[in-house]
């Protein structure tokens, strides 16, 4: 939807003018992605701050030659350079500008390298490259539709293949964590998952007491706690989920920390408002932890924006920093890890929305008894 | 094997001896592995010059809480900080040193961003950072045999996969690109692999002449090419080789470019000797698809350095630079595209030898008809 892209475009112009800067120079391939669809391995693009849409004469894209149709098919609005030193080439092109079009260039100080921010002021002469890191990521923040949507088929993916997985008995006595996650994994890739989102956590019993916990040759045995956490990566886009299950009947122990996680997840998302302070939402979830005797069993934070990247702005903890606004994408997910005997993590991906979150990941966070 | 780690160590400090250093800041997570064993994907680590084998009190790791048991195990010879903030908490340990032993302190420049010089500058009063690009890197070129151990598991894998895909009557007409590649890439996991080493190029017929085709649902048929570029990862460490069977009888002018690859590849291995110009190795294989009048359908290099990276230093091509060691492992893999008709690769993972080169992918370069 190249539309999107304009629009993405016209906004960093905008960041620019304000920033007094003549133009960006982007070497980071997802805020490269963003601002143009293209998704080859290699490009650098140069915004600058004077176009207009439908006038875009100064914003250019540098690949090389593997990309050559599929550049042109990607961003057939933009001009492209192919050369194979594309970070030279472009900067030297935008020194050489008879309009001087250039003169003070941000760049993501925050990406380029040291030997690589020498490679373009030797390359680039006359042009003042300015430190402006994160504009892109600025914009990143706050999703459009073009990418809620991204989102939402990433995490439908990821809803269909654990509906799948559970109905074909696949967790089942006997299964190593390895085979579970193998299967898991498969089905994503079934149901149109372009990869897996990260590699995806599967642990049982005792392990479900690890957060991180990634998968061995250990067996499900009855009684067994099974924590999944996982997503599927769509158009660019990450959907996370987990969710933990019993392999017949819960202990009293599991219910009792299943129901509290669950309550603690449901607080986190009915704090997603606009205009709320990211550490608030931590706190609206931590608290009920807390108050129930397990906040030591909760040493990680609540959440964290999803989009492009697995991991992005904003982080939902007590150290994150700034307030929500509608149209954030972002994770809510809790757990209480008892170690040597189990843990629960319950994690939904939402964007925030004016009225009540959108929730993107489906699956029922009852607890599921297989 | 801790051994090699403490041998690497060693073998750093006399680079930065010779380079005046007293001290290496190293950020690269594949550097750092290469170094220490650690596997985490946070940390940094200073290996300081006048440290020696046994008394190492100069060069300390440091990860954050994550990874606190996972360093120990990994790492248990080298002092160990944990902290999130791992740069500015290392270069200001560094900085607070009694001894003073990281005076001169060389850094990554290749890899350390703008802004995080900035961060260490800020915290490390006193230290001169000075920019060190490369130096870990070059001791990476030529690979000890624990390095060639790990090849050897990972190009071993890629063989059983591929011979178990063909055995199982996994290439035949109406499968699809993906599901090949699924079903190859599952097999390299069944094999332990810990994941691919990159991703997949499956192509059948036409789609064959395309260098890097991504697997599409294009379906298998009769008389169609199917080249198959694939690698698995095990310990850290990438195989890569490249396949191109037929299905079916092959024509006439599958067989005349198939037989022409496999000489070119056969001269590019044999040009495998210490001592020998890069560009030499390349122009070996290339001459012999120049001198069949294709030279216009060979339009890649001849092959890359494999290690840690899937591709590293040393580039087999015109533009390469340097000389062939003794230990160095590359990839040879000519290829013949005929646009719109179908193409040939035939690509091996070997390592240099005195003597002749150690082929690592063992499977036939005869032309496999299934």
């Amino acid at each position: 939807m190249p539309e999107s892209h304009v629009t993405r475009r016209a906004a960093l112009r905008e960041q620019l003018r304000a920033a007094d800067l003549d133009a960006l120079f982007v070497i980071d391939l997802r805020n490269i992605r963003y601002l143009t669809g293209f998704t080859g391995s290699n490009a650098v693009l140069v915004v600058a701050a004077a176009d207009e849409p439908g006038n875009e004469s100064g914003t250019v894209l540098c690949t090389d030659g593997r990309y050559l149709t599929q550049s042109t098919q990607e961003v057939p609005e933009l001009e492209r350079i192919i050369d194979r030193g594309s970070d030279s080439a472009l900067i030297a092109r935008m020194a050489a500008d008879p309009a001087a079009r250039y003169r003070r260039t941000g760049y993501e100080s925050h990406h380029v390298t040291v030997d690589q921010f020498e490679l373009l002021t030797d390359n680039g002469p006359g042009i003042d490259l300015m430190r402006a890191p994160g504009l892109v990521e600025v914009l990143r923040l706050v999703k459009d539709e073009t990418e809620v949507h991204a989102l939402r088929m990433a995490c439908g993916v990821a809803d269909q293949a654990l509906a799948d997985l559970i109905a074909a008995g696949g967790l089942r006595a006997g299964r190593t964590e390895r085979d579970v996650a193998r299967d898991l994994e498969g089905r994503m890739l079934d149901h149109g998952a372009a990869a897996v989102a990260f590699e995806s956590i599967v642990a049982f019993g005792a392990n479900s007491a690890v957060p991180h916990h990634f998968p061995t040759d250990a067996e499900l045995r009855q009684g067994d706690f099974v924590k999944l956490d996982f997503g599927a990566l769509v158009d660019g886009y990450h959907s996370d989920m987990t969710r933990t299950l019993v392999l017949g009947e819960p202990a009293d122990w599991q219910r009792e920390i299943y129901d509290l996680v669950a309550l603690s997840q449901a607080a986190g998302r009915a704090a997603l408002a606009p205009g709320t302070d990211v550490r608030d939402v931590d706190r609206a979830a931590r608290k009920v932890i807390e108050d129930a005797g397990y906040g030591e069993q909760f040493l990680h934070g609540l959440g964290h924006g999803v989009g492009l990247e697995i991991h992005e702005a904003p982080a939902l903890s007590k150290t994150g920093d700034g307030r929500l606004s509608a149209g954030m994408a972002v994770t809510v997910e809790p757990g209480v890890y008892l170690a040597g005997r189990g843990g629960v993590r319950i994690e939904d991906t939402l964007v925030v929305r004016e009225a009540a979150p959108e929730l993107l990941t489906l699956t029922t966070k009852e607890l599921v008894v297989v």
